[in-house]
Parts: structure tokens; C-alpha cells; sequence
């Protein structure tokens, strides 16, 4: 991905909520990145303490947490992000270092944001920070979440195109207001991984990538090989009437995420079978079906449920990795040595 | 709910994996309960510690965790749960102590139990148990997670005496097959909190009703001031065009669980504003709609968004409460102290 964001001639700024692992981030050093995005204040004073340096919160502020993001600021480049012009006067009075204002957009998403069309109100947001000494307007930033909908490579090229034509059409409004040089930032892991054309946008944010899971698989962005997460599940029934196993796998491992199989109903994860240190491929017409707190259903067919028995290890390829590792306190490398999470480290 | 159980006639095993803390734990030992239920091995050995002496482990009983469960045999009175009788002969050399063995019964949510029609496969089970010496065949067990699709008191009602009368049938057949007196074990919050017939049964496991939530709001098993856990989420963004806030409360904090709106869209947590020192009424014509990783999209009317601004605290009760404890490592209470939970507590 850095490989790929160089030749798109944009700065690469890896989102690092997926992995949330200060080791995997050192990962990333060595492909020469250096700028990071986190989704929350906890998770920039986790990397931060090693030693990263430019770090964006791509979360809207959240004026609670003025003290924590004040010692943030004055211990790296810190970027955050805004789309209610009514927080910025308080923001600008919480931090005494500077600290970079990214303008959040909306193109679609209807989660957060400015809506990209609403000028007035993108105008006002930029003017209320321009004018506030410690906030530095650095540029527009937009999740494209919707090309998790994009059902081909041809739709996920048009959501991505029009979501970077709406950045682009916000960037010249405020241009002509008074707003010039303002810097685009986007760059979902559908896009990123499939598309090339990135024109105007200073930065590419994908995170998920670093693991990939059943869903990007499921949207064509990754290859089985691709997918470095699995969570290993006890078996601990089979019904062969139901072509179904009962595994030690439920909501609290997995997270209760998923994306829809040909037939309507949720597929929450892919199953492998163990194969040396690591998994084998996915087993075919497998899928984790059902999930309440502990428990996953895993329906199969009976050729494959033959070879399944209490007391087994199937690996599982969750549905969102993301959600998934935030579950958890460490992985366990196929080197069989753990390597801590956020969750499972101390703190600072 | 202990003195419902009274008045049904049977023992309250209360299930802890609602609340998993020990200080709440210590609440029921008031009210007389000293038998347990828990969904991991983890859990029991959590509660194992803290003196409770009779536990049941609601999971079907999984081989790779045989040092632990043997060691909790030897500490207190185990009941475990099994569903195969391949499991039988491994079990029974992985145990020094004896344990009670509790055969699951599916009475129609098709997770996990063998079908309560299945005679053969029950007998077997059964026979299979009664033939190793440190197993303990105590009786059957169910829980009818169909309770939860039950619209209306008549259905739910409905639902209950089904899975109770197929219990009683199956206890019958084994009763006929020379396995007599064996115990019944029951009893979900929804049937739990409305219905008054168990008969048969030893004993109820109802958990949620602990804390309640939305979801259980909805069901009618609750009124609004049962709802005992709330999460406090900081408003990041108003968005008056589409009448939507947005929190700092996504899927890492409530979970992805949900229940339908009369419209058919997902209700992941009904809202509340600050009241005293804790929450006032639900709000009406609101929820918490959309989720994602951090954030959660607040639907609301126009009259309700005016009144709320960044930076102010939203409560949200959660659909699914379970599984919104699970991702905290303690409670606030609403004095201002700290309640651990499993996750906030140190190992032993």
C-alpha cells in the first residue's frame, strides 16, 4: 500500500485502528511512513508514546476530552478534525500549542460531516477557525464509506470518483471564499486497493488493509492470501441432521458484523481448516451463520462436516477484522509469540 | 426475581454473564442465591474466587480448556453441559473430582442441544454418562432463545409452554429408558419476567434482567426504570438538516446488536438526557440508528435536537445489554464509584 500510494503521488497516512499494536506499527516505519491516523484520543496517546509524531484523529472532536488532547498537542503535529463551527472557539482556548483543522466532509455517508454541497455552512466552519490563533485550517478530510456497497469494480470506480469530484467541487468553493491551498484527505481500503486515481487529494487513509477480512474479500479488495487475521475456535458440537458445527466463537470474539451471503442471511465470518503453523484455504459453501454471545454456528456441508469434531480448531476469518482485534489483548504470531494490543498494554 | 422463583417453586440460578462482577454478584448472595450460571470457564474461575461454590457452565463443554475445568471440579461443585457423547470418555479422564453433567436440549432455536424429539440420541448421551464414574448425569437443560422473537404476551406465553412441554416429554422418554428423576433447567428473562408456569422445571436462569435494556424495553419484559446500565456518550455533532446527532458511542462501545424499528431499520440503543445523577425518561421518536466503529448517528425530531448541543452527555440504554458490559473493563455506579467487572479485574 505505501508502494502504491507513492505512485499515486499522494502522501500515505495508514489508518492504525485496525492493527491498534504499537509492533505492528513499527511495521510501517520501515516502509518510510510517518504520518498516522487513530480514531480516538486513547489510541493517538498509545502511539504517540512510541514515538510517532504526526498523528490525526479522524473522529469529530469531542470537547470532553480538552486535556488529554492539549498534552497531545504539545508532544506532536496533531490534526483534528471539525464539522460543527460552534466547537472551534472553545477547542481554540483548550490547547496552547497549535494544532492542524481538518474540515470534515460528508459525500454521501450521511454519518458525519458537512454535507459537501452546503457551502455556506463549510465557509463558516473555515472562517471560525482561520481566525483563531492556535488552530491552523489545514484542509477537507471524507470517509467514502460507501464503496462497502459497491457491488463491482465498476460501481466502487464511480462511488470513488464522485466522492473525489465532491472534495474537489468543496475545495474550489472555499477556494474562491478566500480559502486557497486547502488539502484533500481520503482514501477508503476498497479504493485504495483497487483504484488508481487519486487527483487532488494530498492524502490516502486506509486502514484495514493491514489485515483484510471476509467482507473485503467478499468486495474483491484483497486475495485469500491477503487476509492476516483469524481467530482460532474450539469446536465444540456438530449436528450432522443441520450440516452445522458448534464452535467457541460467538459476539464477544468476533463481533456481531457481517455482510449478507447470496441467499440474504448474514455471513459474520470464512472458515479454514488449520494447515501447518497458520490456516489452510477457505473451506467451500462455509460459513459462520448465527452468533449469539459465545456461541457460532458454522453451517457446512456434510462432506466437509465429516471431517470436523469436537474438540477441533477451525480458524475463522472474521466478517471485520477491524471490530474484531478490538476485542481482544494480543495476537498470537504463527511464530506462536504474542504480540500485545492497545487493550493489552498499560498505559502510556 | 429471587422471589419470583420462589413462587414458581423452583431454584434460581441466576446467569452472571449479564452483569460479570463480583460486587454485583455479592447483591444476590442477599437475596439467598448461592447456585450460578456462567458462559466460560474464564467466568467461573472468575466467581470460583470469589467464594460462589455451586456453578454451572452454560456453554457446551469445550476439550481444549480440561486443565481449568478440572481444577474448578476439585474447588467447587461443577455443572458442565454436553451435547455429544463423544465428548463423554475424554471428560471423564479430564476430571479428578466428580462434576454434574447436564444434557443440552434444543426445543427449537436450532444453536446448540440435541433436538428434544431425538430419543435415540438423547439415550445415548445419557447411557454414555451414566457409565463414567465422575460423571454425574443431573438432567436436562434449554434455554429458548425463542422467547425473544415473541411479539405479544399470548405468544410469548405460547412459546414458554412449548419448550417446557417438549422437556417434559424428553425427561419422560428417558425416564422410560431407565434414566429417572432427571432435572429440568429453564427459564429466559422474557418468560422469566411475565409468565408464572414452570412447571417441571428444578430450576430458572434468567440473566439479563439484571440490567435490562432496550431491547428487553421492548419485549415488555421491563418497564423504562428497570433499564439499571446506561452508557454516557459526549455529543460530537448536531446535524438539524436530517434531525441526527452524532456521539462518541459507536459498535467498540454498545455492541452490534439491535432490534427492529416499526419501520424494519435497526434499534441499536434508545436515549436519555442527564437527570439528577443519573438519566431521565426515554426520549421519544429518538434512537440510536446507525452505528460504526466510534460513532453511533442519534435520530431524533427537530423539537428534541434544539436542546442538544456538542459537548453535552447522551445515555444510552443499549439493545443488548450482555454484550455492551462485555466491552468495558468496570461500571460507574451513580454515586461516582468504580464497580470492576471481569475484564477490569486482575487474574485469581
Amino acid at each position: 500500500m505505501a508502494g502504491r500510494a507513492r505512485r499515486f503521488g499522494v502522501r500515505f497516512r495508514p489508518h492504525f485502528k485496525t492493527h491498534q499494536s504499537r509492533r505492528v506499527g513499527r511495521i510501517f516505519r520501515e516502509f518510510g511512513v510517518e504520518a498516522i491516523t487513530v480514531s480516538s484520543v486513547e489510541m493517538a496517546e498509545y502511539f504517540a508514546a512510541d514515538a510517532w509524531r504526526d498523528i490525526l484523529i479522524a473522529f469529530p472532536v469531542n470537547l470532553r476530552e480538552a486535556d488529554a488532547i492539549a498534552r497531545l498537542a504539545s508532544r506532536c503535529r496533531l490534526g483534528l478534525l471539525v464539522e460543527s463551527p460552534e466547537v472551534l472557539a472553545q477547542l481554540d482556548r483548550m490547547v496552547a500549542k497549535p494544532v492542524d483543522i481538518w474540515v470534515k466532509v460528508d459525500v454521501g455517508c450521511r454519518r458525519a460531516g458537512i454535507d459537501w454541497g452546503d457551502t455556506d455552512l463549510l465557509v463558516r466552519t473555515c472562517r471560525e477557525t482561520a481566525r483563531r490563533p492556535r488552530l491552523r485550517l489545514r484542509g477537507l478530510l471524507t470517509h467514502n464509506g460507501r464503496t462497502y456497497a459497491a457491488g463491482t469494480l465498476e460501481a466502487l470506480a464511480r462511488s470513488h470518483a464522485d466522492a473525489m469530484a465532491k472534495m474537489r467541487r468543496a475545495r474550489r468553493a472555499l477556494g474562491r471564499a478566500g480559502f486557497p491551498a486547502l488539502e484533500i484527505s481520503g482514501g477508503d481500503t476498497p479504493a485504495c486497493s483497487r483504484l488508481d486515481d487519486f487527483a487532488g487529494a494530498a492524502e490516502v487513509r486506509p486502514g484495514n488493509f493491514v489485515l483484510y477480512d471476509a467482507m473485503q474479500l467478499e468486495l474483491g479488495s484483497c486475495r485469500e492470501a491477503d487476509i492476516a487475521a483469524a481467530v482460532a475456535c474450539p469446536v465444540v458440537a456438530t449436528h450432522p441432521s443441520r450440516n452445522e458445527a458448534v464452535i467457541y466463537g460467538g459476539a464477544i470474539h468476533l463481533s456481531k458484523d457481517s455482510f449478507p451471503a447470496a441467499d440474504g442471511g448474514p455471513i459474520y465470518g470464512r472458515v479454514c481448516r488449520p494447515r501447518g503453523r497458520g490456516w489452510g484455504r477457505v473451506l467451500p459453501a462455509t460459513s459462520v451463520a448465527r452468533l449469539s454471545q459465545e456461541h457460532g454456528i458454522v453451517q457446512t456441508t456434510a462432506r466437509e462436516l465429516e471431517r470436523i469434531k469436537p474438540g477441533d480448531i477451525l480458524f475463522i476469518l472474521p466478517a471485520h477484522s477491524c471490530l474484531t482485534v478490538n476485542l481482544f489483548d494480543h495476537y498470537v504470531g504463527l511464530d506462536g509469540r504474542r504480540v500485545p494490543t492497545m487493550r493489552g498494554s498499560g498505559p502510556g
